[in-house]
């Protein structure tokens, strides 16, 4: 599988960690052995592995965290990196996403995410990612 | 010089810029032959190089574009790619930043960048990057 194809499959498994609202996979996730970050809508950045993971098992153990939709994931390779663009829906408001990967022990991992509030919403913005949720 | 430090100056050189309101110098820093993209604050992505220039014309050569002021920069190296986190003041408002940088004929170049709002300012945020502007 191509290093653009890993890339997209590791976004989902992100999403879909988020929407199960399952820390352990969302842990497993991030990279271990790298620097990573994590710039939630509105905070500044995180810039620890212990911060990140804290912040996500704050947001995936909140009853009242909404629900997120992955729209419209489109992969950038760089290199050793693939950086990947996706749009959120997170109830009535639209979110822009940066999600950075890289391959770790055979892994695709992510190393950095971004997201901010997004309006209007660009033109032909699919309902859902085509590939829908990983089985 | 290191990855890390390269990208940092480039980091540097792309804020000047901005700052300058220097199309050209904005131009050249933008990588040519890797895909790029954008995210401007609020907007959607931009996913062509011609989309992200043209974006920073229209930014560039507005008279009622605010300053910008870099802060707090710190650089993330991944494999061949590093990352860069900072701060930016937009006259009152300070938004967070994401920009990739990876190196193509020899020079670090520009190939994403994000912004989104941030609020409140993180602990220690120094008031403009030590480094000071380019020379």
């Amino acid at each position: 599988m191509s290093a653009r194809a890993q890339a997209l499959f590791a976004n989902e498994a992100f999403y879909q960690a988020f929407q199960q609202r399952d820390l352990k996979a969302m842990e497993q996730l991030w990279a271990l052995n790298r620097p990573v970050a994590c710039i939630h809508p509105g905070w500044s950045a995180l810039t620890t592995r212990d911060d990140v993971i804290r912040s996500w098992r704050g947001i995936l153990e909140n009853p009242e965290s909404p629900a997120v939709v992955c729209r419209g994931a489109e992969a950038f390779p760089q290199g050793s990196v693939v950086f990947v663009l996706c749009y959120e829906s997170v109830d009535s408001a639209l979110l822009v996403a940066t999600n950075v990967f890289i391959e770790e022990d055979g892994q695709w991992k992510i190393v950095h995410h971004q997201a901010g509030p997004c309006n209007p919403p660009p033109e032909g913005l699919p309902e859902e990612d085509e590939a829908g949720p990983l089985q």
